[in-house]
């Protein structure tokens, strides 16, 4: 295997075949192919695409690197759930325990915030002793146990993968459909799941901001999911402002607790309600999403899912305690209330501004190495649409001391945009299956 | 200076500003961008291009990184010439003595072979004890002696270039005009020229194989030239056959001074004399290119090009007998005559089919580090357009062994195409100056 010619020929817009593919990434996984040769390929395939025998050839690549979660005994379906990644997505914590109290196992394997997103790793561990860093074997046992564990990628799953997104994030060579999408499903279809639901979030404060490009990445993780024998599906939810009103690790986590105790914000309900449901329909756990839903709803109601979630903290070295008290969870040293600047209705709420903020503050990472601050953060409690009185309290800021107050203040003043008018989009837009997408609500 | 953020600005298509091109490759050349950005960003450079100002500023960056040759005592003017590289292309062996005899001090730097090109340095070096590796010092001292030295390039001249270059080699990244200009013109415009020729090939042997992509790189080098007070001429000319009849290193020296000494293949005399008269122009140490060409064939016809060539390779350690024996020269131990296998006319001698048996013969590299044995080659008698008859001799090989000799007419069957009818391209096509592009000769 030349390199060089294989770079060229990408390069100059050929496809490589899937065995150039599949040698290319053994001898990258085993320290044969030098990163500065990867990246030049990454970057032509970034200008070039893929196709779909290559994406295939390298996303199997990417799995058989490493080792699979296999739950070959295990008597209920597998599934889980990705997200593309947001500003106030805890939709994970409260979703896995729902899903697992309805009869379907959950392997989540989750990554740590990076950028301006967060990530669900950091938001459980800021739960006191929670341990993320589980084994491949652990999380198999945790699985046939209790139905769910939530853990970070082991190194044991797509290695490969993580070496080579390590080498994107430095390279410019993230934002590709092509790459984004077997990186994703590289990790997803190594858990032996029997069915997969993609929360692929469009908007200014998603990774693909236009729908176009997100419904693109939806389709293509689709195709691989699908041939793989993984049943996909993927909902498209707005991003634009964030989900939810807490935004930063702790606070996130209180407000997952509330949501599986039957509280919880609208949008925040609305959305995971729509994923868990399909996960439930895919893997044949309920006959239709109405049944899914109802099943869903009663496993809040009758505090099973919260009883699970209770289940999973203990089991993975956290203080169960925190479901029925937030105040075991770390909290901020300064709080102070912002209040609309002016009268009106609110335009926007960016959630870039705010998730940004949250890394200034000391919640989120500059780089991977760096630890989080659980406490810092945001609640904010209007959403675009939604009518303010000058003066009214709309949102809070939670900071280590004045300094990181000024700062999230400053943040509020420039991520909340108040008008004379303003409108929601809407929450779950599309919804896109291997038999293609379905318009769920149209732009006002 | 975040790199990450200068890969993406220009992987989408837009400009870095000249200070940015500055920084990157002063810390590149400290060591301090990993080659797997640099690999990442050349990449995206390939598709998007540079814009002039950038190109400059790259330029000018990779002069910076090391040292100059300064002549700012000299009394006659500085002149060299660089070619885009070719197969028999021994016109530096020529041009340099011929310029020199006529006033023009010639600091010529050259490159090895590698690929199917041939290079001036591995000619030179087939000539016994003949040193390439002179410093700045020793090269500087010899010009101002001599009025010439030939020499490789050193570590001190665009030492980012040597990196970027061996980068480029090994990452698909060679083929982009702009990164060839700046290679090219950083090392030719630290040797403190007052003008420079350029001997851009086309055809099928050359490495930019269409007449417009040479036009263009022809164009990017003469405007960093003259941006940068050189005067910078270039020709067009042609590479779709070898030049003159000898290909292999000593094959081809043994043929430059049958050039000094007034005989010589009418096409490598006619580039060289074009190429020369232009350096004598530009530097005005003749009044026109007619002017020019008789002050050339003067110091050829009365011995003072061959008698510098002689002190040329005798202050570099070779044996300067060589001008009057080529016997001196290492001879192939298998030679054998190739004879037209049809009468007609040629219609093809390809370059790149000759050049490629060079190398398999062993007499140019594979790999940089790779010695080269300069025995080995081929002597071609005929040219497209030619009449010949079935059983004339038209070429022969030159090789180690019977094997060799095998290889090489095989390569000769495949290299030399005769039919009932074949012309020959122009030699020199266009004549390229800051002021536009003039067509010499139109094609048949």
């Amino acid at each position: 295997m030349v390199i060089p010619s294989l770079i060229e020929h990408k390069r100059d817009g050929r496809p490589l075949a899937p065995d150039q593919w599949a040698e290319l990434i053994r001898a990258y996984a085993a320290g044969a192919v030098p990163d500065y040769q990867m990246s030049a390929l990454l970057m032509a395939v970034y200008f070039r695409g893929l196709e779909p025998a290559e994406l295939a050839a390298l996303t199997d690549a990417m799995i058989d690197t490493g080792d699979r979660l296999r739950f070959d005994g295990l008597p209920i379906p597998v599934a889980d759930k990705h997200s593309t990644g947001g500003v106030g997505d805890k939709v994970s914590l409260l979703l896995a325990p729902m899903v697992a109290s309805c009869g379907v196992a959950v392997p989540m394997m989750s990554g740590r915030g990076l950028g301006h997103t967060g990530g669900t790793l950091d938001k459980l561990e800021s739960i006191p002793g929670f341990r993320t860093q589980l084994s491949l074997r652990e999380a198999r046992e945790q699985v046939e146990r209790l139905g769910c564990a939530m853990l970070g990628q082991t190194p044991e799953i797509a290695p490969a993968d993580k070496r080579l997104y390590a080498l994107r994030d430095v390279t410019a060579t993230v934002e590709s459909i092509p790459l984004i999408a077997s990186s994703i499903m590289s990790k997803k279809l190594a858990e032996g799941l029997n069915g997969l639901v993609l929360d692929v979030k469009t908007g200014s404060g998603a990774f693909l901001t236009d729908t176009a490009r997100a419904l693109e990445l939806a389709r293509t993780m689709i195709g691989l999911g699908e041939a793989r024998g993984c049943p996909t599906v993927a909902l498209l939810t707005a991003m634009d402002r964030p989900l939810g009103r807490a935004c930063g690790n702790a606070l996130e986590v209180e407000e997952a607790i509330e949501g599986l105790r039957g509280g919880g914000p609208a949008d925040l309900m609305e959305v995971t309600y729509a994923l868990a449901a399909e996960m439930l329909v895919l893997v044949r756990a309920a006959r239709d999403l109405a049944d899914a839903r109802r099943r869903l709803e009663e496993a809040v109601a009758s505090g099973r899912a919260l009883e699970t979630f209770a289940r999973i903290i203990e089991a993975q070295g956290g203080n169960p305690k925190v479901v029925e008290d937030p105040g075991v969870l770390p909290q901020a040293q300064a709080v102070e209330v912002y209040r609309a600047d002016r009268g009106g209705v609110v335009q926007a709420v960016e959630p870039r501004r705010i998730g940004r903020a949250i890394v200034a503050l000391g919640g989120g990472r500059m780089a991977v190495e760096d630890g989080v601050d659980p406490t810092v953060g945001f609640v904010i409690t209007v959403k675009p649409g939604d009518p303010v009185r000058a003066g009214e309290p709309i949102a809070s800021v939670f900071a280590r001391d004045s300094a990181g107050v000024a700062l999230g203040m400053r943040a509020l003043g420039e991520a909340v945009a108040i008008g004379d008018s303003g409108y929601l989009t809407p929450l779950v837009s599309h919804r896109i299956t291997v038999r293609g997408v379905e318009l769920l609500a149209e732009h006002a």
